[in-house]
């Protein structure tokens, strides 16, 4: 858009008088990497375009298959969600007649209650900490999901997950001194808010040999190693489901995190948003709240006690069968987390506002969904069936893709949204990708990208193991086109092959 | 919510061993205030819960005027805007029988517009700049209120302007060394920011006497003697129409701040997020971006140029006469920024994924509202002048209440929410706020909620001149409210100041 007569505008880099330049911003922000939505999707966007255009590309779309965004590939989101959403944005449908025809009793009734508790509905500031009767809803879902006590208060409702992250990075980090023990790989989130935070990002290696396993005396080692560098040990995330590895812990290695984390007086950042996200029978998810391994013949303390680990719990209602991504919203539980602390927990949210009631009252209805009777109980449970099946059918189907590929091996995703198999690359390619600058696995995913209009994130991105390759993709292509994409990946995968030989093993 | 048999919890501090504890969290978390929403909003709240309980106090019911929240007060959000939302959250709504009966054509049009150009609609992760049809419809509304051209990729889609003040923030500050020119008064989240971001509020007084001007040799001379004391000033923060003073800039001093900003190398932080908020037939809203005295005769540039000031204009649905604040939609719009740095930004945007969806489709309807001939048109601008009318209404009775108080001036509010009088204390009520440790306008203003129920904002909280007091109160009581509430103001300041003595002349 760049209308007549508008004076040349220079190109390139800024004379550096200028008062916004690369030369003089904050180096952390220039420092902070997110590959999830880096060169590879700016360039997929530009071959969209092209597309868009009619140009002839050897793809007639873009598959974004990295990042976890379920609804942009078509997901339906979940009817009951919506409707109550949309009763509370505008409130003048329950008194048309035409309410009682479109919306069952249940979502009128839950709409009611929620206008009728909170003043000035979706459209005023709430609490900060979100409003007291979503918050609530989530306690009894979290309660019910535990079999322990949850405080509404000890809850804040986020824009999604990555702000509480953001929270408690903020509240964690005071200086460079300051480390988190971070899984390799890990969600980059991670290292982005640890480098612009100011922290040190802290490795434990994911075991990939075993599933992608936790190793506790990895964590205890890498503490200590740290302390004797002068290094403060602050927190330990875990993230359970993992991304972009798709493991779920065990209880008993659960059990041993919590007890390492309240020994070694470390916080557990518990990064939980995929706990809807299992596909294996025999696994299930546990909170790292129910995991926490005192007093556990008698109900958890709700208030700040000292046998007991400090915990945040962080989820969204972006993953799980929900996938209401564009919605933004999350909670943050901070489990044994004394007044004191939690009131500047509370200052912080308090600094911007709130987060999105629409997001809110989301979180709520994902925690406290239809229960079993109730008018619209039967639809939901039919769409989050449905959803999970189709997930899982679609997870073993890239795997066995995956898997069968020359040179690639692929750990079983057990949980959430993504398959994270390793490539062997030809030495042809590594000397290639050197050339342009690039990681190898970046080399192959522009390729893959340009060729097939698949988007993935390089394993780079995640960070790995040294000398290893990998790239992350999501398996929420749908599945009438999962074939197509398959054939396409193998016929790029050959054809990589072919071009830069065979792989090394 | 304490659960039978929960074992004892700890009162008061943890102790030192605890891994969040106030004396190891982040001491800049700890040292950020933010006065909107502290101390005399709790202790409101705490009334709240009694007065719900059945407990007899002085008063029916808490009135919040320390946050600019009109909804949360009664106001009635803007039909065509929750319409198009409605749709967009359930969009099968659009194929309902019912919805050509509730829904005016332009409405349904609008909604599948959206729906059409924003894959996954509500439900997806946008582009983390915002979906482009909307950056492109608000985009146009800029244009058309300025009459220079805007590039949708400058525009950032925030959740509320808030959070582009933090990005902001984020970009600029380095170190302890880097100082923004900041208003005092100001609206806290700014010494706030700078607080966590860890830089220097440099302080530059609006004068009261004069309706809250702004001296433009004032700026200069701080700017100097902060250069001179080793500072970096990136930045200067205009609030306009101010925050918490309500005064409107003439168009000359705006063409001399921008001046100002570009001779000394320094990022003009435009806050206009009250814009719609006029209320003086002889005063207009200006956008910094339309005062930009160079190469007035002709278009502006679209890109960066070495004659053009740096600009970051930040815009919220939060306030004008939509009052949309819990929704959590707002811009930031990037003038004069070079390519390289819009990357930079672009990817603090990625690490957080992208605003909610809702929130940036309601700035986009704000910035391009129904046009006149359009079926939901008059309905519009009924509503819209019908809101505008009354705050200025409520604006100017509220001015007159508080000018008729014994000890007290205030300067007409001419736009915004607020008005911000200055109160002259009696001795006694000072040396009794000393002895509380307290702020004496901090006493005031908590007496005030105390017998009144009406919440307000020191002046202490904005920061004020020394040795003066205000305090901050909005006037979005609703209008048949107004002169109850003036009265019990009126009872509550003779009783002060009857019981502290005459104030100081």
């Amino acid at each position: 858009m760049v209308a007549n007569g508008a004076v040349d505008s220079v190109k390139g880099p800024q004379p550096s008088c200028s008062p916004l330049a690369l030369e003089n911003i904050n180096p952390k922000v220039v420092k902070a990497q997110y590959a999830v939505r880096g060169e590879i999707v700016i360039r997929a966007k530009e071959l969209e375009d092209k597309l868009h255009a009619g140009e002839k590309l050897p793809f007639d779309k873009i598959l974004y298959c990295n990042i976890g965004n379920p609804q942009q590939l078509g997901q339906h989101p979940v009817t009951f969600y919506r409707q109550v959403l949309a009763i509370c944005d505008y409130p003048e449908l329950l008194e048309s007649a035409e309410a009682k025809s479109i919306f069952p009793p249940d979502v009128l009734a839950r709409a009611k209650k929620y206008l009728a508790a909170i003043p000035g509905g979706t459209g005023a500031y709430s609490d900060s900490r979100g409003a007291m009767v979503l918050r609530q809803d989530i306690a009894k879902g979290i309660e019910e999901r535990d079999g322990y006590p949850c405080d509404p208060d000890n809850l804040f409702l986020t824009d999604g997950a990555s702000q509480g992250v953001h929270a408690m990075m903020r509240l964690l980090l005071r200086d460079e001194k300051d480390a988190v023990l971070t899984p390799i790989p890990q969600y980059p989130l991670y290292s982005a808010t640890l480098t612009m935070y100011g922290g040190v990002l802290l490795p434990y290696y994911l075991h990939e040999e075993t599933g992608w396993s936790l190793d506790i005396n990895e964590l205890r080692e890498q503490t200590y190693k740290a302390r004797s560098e002068g290094q403060n040990v602050r927190a330990l995330v875990v993230i359970n489901p993992g991304n972009p590895t798709g493991q779920i812990l065990s209880y008993e290695n659960q059990v041993d995190v919590v007890k390492f984390c309240k020994e070694e007086g470390i916080v557990l950042l518990a990064d939980e948003v995929y706990q809807a996200n299992i596909y294996r029978p025999d696994k299930t998810f546990t909170s790292f709240k129910k995991a926490r391994p005192f007093l556990s013949s008698q109900p958890r303390c709700l208030h700040a006690c000292e046998e007991e680990v400090t915990l945040a719990s962080m989820m969204s209602i972006s993953k799980g069968f929900y996938g209401e991504c564009g919605r933004r919203g999350g909670y943050t539980e901070l489990v044994n987390v004394d007044p004191s602390v939690l009131s500047e927990v509370y200052k912080l949210a308090s600094i911007n506002l709130c987060s999105n009631l629409n997001g809110q009252i989301c979180m709520a209805l994902v925690m406290n969904p239809p229960k079993e009777g109730e008018p619209s109980y039967d639809l939901y449970a039919k769409e989050r069936t449905e959803l999970l099946a189709s997930l899982k059918r679609r997870a073993l189907k890239l795997h066995k893709t995956l898997s069968a590929l020359q040179g690639v091996t692929c750990t079983e995703p057990e949980g959430a949204l993504y398959a994270m198999p390793q490539i062997r690359l030809p030495q042809g390619a590594i000397e290639a990708a050197k050339k342009t600058g690039k990681a190898a696995d970046f080399f192959y995913c522009m390729q893959l990208l340009e060729e097939t209009g698949i988007v993935t994130v390089p394993g780079s991105g995640f960070k790995q193991e040294e000398g290893t390759f990998h790239f992350r993709t999501t398996f929420l292509v749908p599945e009438p086109e999962t074939d197509e994409v398959a054939e396409r990946l193998v016929k790029f995968h050959n054809s990589f092959l072919a071009k830069y030989g065979e792989p090394e093993q």
